[in-house]
């Protein structure tokens, strides 16, 4: 008998119909002598819903009070998801992150799970039953309703995956698998039989949308076997686990995200300590850095650019022009029509051809390279937002095409 | 400075303009000094539409699961409320009942308060913070969500006022006060100021709306002021109490119930245990029994006649004749096109005048009474359905018109 952790988004819950299938996803694997947790996200649209109600009341409320709102929507999806299992005569429970005793950091909206309290679920496990639990959110130490931020979800079947030694955690989302690229641009793209933590983690950083990398980033640290499969065909999706049995001859997978900006400080002194004072600027601020590149501006300035989520452009600007006097540039250049392409794959930097073979497609492709960024396993080129989708297609075909 | 609980029901929260009328009620008795715990229902709807989705997916679901998605409905009200009066400037908290500890019976969705945890809520009071709490719902000894049922918010309202010792506990509603009798029925109703906790319960329990009898019943066990108002229009309420400060000459109102239905036992044998039997076998099957008359029948046998409420009919005699052997009747009558109509006010079973004046007026309309109860300040006639507004007009103009 093993312990399966099954987690289901919100659009393979968004109705009656979608609550029921899952159920039978659910009924199967406990019905061949599993035990099963089953974490839930809010169904499809309740999240958006419990949004605009909120702003028709306060376009700026707290994020604790914000929280408290959203907690309500898993907590629906459980327990539909528990009636549904009672209807089919399946033992059940569903418990929301406060019951189970998912504790996490205070930070509202975008808490950290720290700890997971095991009495609860294990006593429901001892009696047979299936567990339905409340993605998405936690509980800090005040008692106060958090929630997990972006990916959530993934993030507590994960975390509980990893607290209650689970042999799997499966990802049911509506995707069947993680493809060598996204499938929307590159028909040809292959899935994924088997990935390994680390490719997962850079895909995902890099626009996969599959899984969220702070899932993968602890699934990784824990060692939990991985599975990203669909909620509605039933077949074989892409398992992550530490290394893959096949040796690897290729690149794993081509990324892209389209939702970055470029940010330059032109003419910056040559001084020590400026690029730290930038990024302690806008770490401070909560705004993510991505690409980081510096050079030698004209004369005896230099120039910082770096990369940015888009939505984060214009407050970096006004922060860092409030603080011209401190850091002494001359002005700022920004952009974000741009795009970031990226090739994923272990042992790729220490395979010299490979980076050449990406930058060889671009030029076939008559594309020009804006900025160039690499990791131990991952390529990434930032691009006019234009020639993303050609990129892809280029460097796909290049790589996989025999 | 006073501490005062205000509860407003599903229809003065259900959209976003109500829910800032209210914050604004809030404000105002908070800006005036007042420390304030606020208690609130569901929105509108949001509890029939949970109950949709539900029976959507299964037509039977335990009441453990039924009462983990309808406590979302209080949750998403506190939860706007406290955006609502962070959007005016104003400290406030919004708490789930298992964050305030409201610690219930685990009757699914009929729980009763036990007790009430102080800790979390004094903390808030003390940094001056508004406190507002789901109503309806508490948390048994297993940590599992509950529903108080009918009333509940009502009384979740009076349980922390009893708690906290509030000066005042505030019941906001759609009606301004407490009539003499259904104004839409007889619009010469008066509202009235005062009335007495015992004249309220019997209200309550004969078919007036505004306040459920279990919140009253724990009102007059700890001695909880209460007022009934209106959180549209800024008037003068009911004050319910202990002692009312007019020397009564009248009865404080006209009750009507529609939704009941009478059985009757006929030709019962005379043995002892027999009524014993018959309500043992309701009571066990959650059917609440209200009027009970017996009375000498044919020969050597009696009859039983007692009122439910209309819903349970059906099942009341199934289960009947089910157990027709041992009960040994002859057969069942039953009728469920009656209704009771009810007089209410201190010391009226010892004013012998005043039963005799209902009679009258009925006797005057040329209404007929099929059986009659009576309490201590209460007198009740079951009448036919199509004769109960006509019986609340007549007695309402015999007591009310000079």
């Amino acid at each position: 008998m093993s312990l399966i952790v099954q987690k289901f988004g919100g659009s393979s819950v968004r109705d009656a119909r979608r609550i029921q299938n899952v159920a039978g996803i659910i009924a199967e694997t406990y019905l061949e002598g599993n035990d099963v947790i089953v974490v839930l996200s809010a169904q499809g649209d309740t999240t958006d819903d419990l949004i605009a109600k909120a702003e028709e009341i306060n376009r700026h409320p707290s994020k604790r009070e914000m929280d408290m709102l959203l907690a309500t929507g898993e907590q629906i999806s459980v327990a539909l998801c528990a009636m549904a299992l009672e209807a089919m005569g399946l033992p059940c429970v569903s418990l929301a992150a406060w019951q189970v005793g998912i504790q996490s950091t205070g930070v509202h909206s975008d808490a950290r799970i720290k700890k997971i309290d095991s009495e609860r679920v294990r006593s429901e496990l001892d009696q047979h039953r299936i567990v339905i639990v409340t993605g998405f959110q936690g509980v800090d130490r005040s008692g106060d309703v958090t929630t997990l931020g972006r990916g959530g979800s993934d993030t507590s079947a994960v975390a509980l995956a990893a607290a209650f030694h689970a042999d799997l955690c499966q990802i049911y989302t509506d995707v069947d698998g993680v493809y060598t690229t996204d499938p929307r641009i590159v028909p040809e793209a292959r899935k994924l039989e088997e990935i390994t933590y680390d490719e997962m983690l850079e895909l995902a950083s890099q626009g996969a949308q599959v899984l969220h990398n702070r899932s993968v980033e602890l699934a990784k640290k824990f060692r939990v076997k991985l599975e990203v499969l669909s909620s509605l065909e039933r077949k074989p999706g892409t398992k992550v686990k530490e290394v893959t049995k096949v040796e690897k001859t290729n690149i794993a997978g081509v990324a892209k995200d389209t939702s970055i900006a470029r940010v330059a400080l032109i003419g910056l002194q040559h001084n020590p300590g400026v690029a730290f004072q930038v990024f302690d600027l806008l770490g401070k601020n909560n705004i993510n850095v991505d690409i980081i590149l510096q050079s030698i501006g004209r004369e005896d300035t230099k120039d910082i650019s770096f990369t940015i989520h888009r939505k984060d452009r214009e407050e970096a600007e006004s922060l860092l022009n409030e603080h011209k006097d401190v850091l002494k540039f001359d002005h700022i250049e920004s952009d974000d029509q741009i795009g970031k392409v990226s090739i994923v794959g272990v042992g790729l930097m220490s395979n010299c051809g490979v980076a050449a073979k990406m930058f060889e497609a671009l030029y076939e492709a008559g594309i020009n390279i804006q900025m160039i960024n690499t990791s131990e396993i991952r390529v990434s080129v930032l691009l006019d937002e234009e020639d993303v989708n050609r990129a892809v297609k280029a460097i796909h075909s290049k790589f996989f095409d025999e």
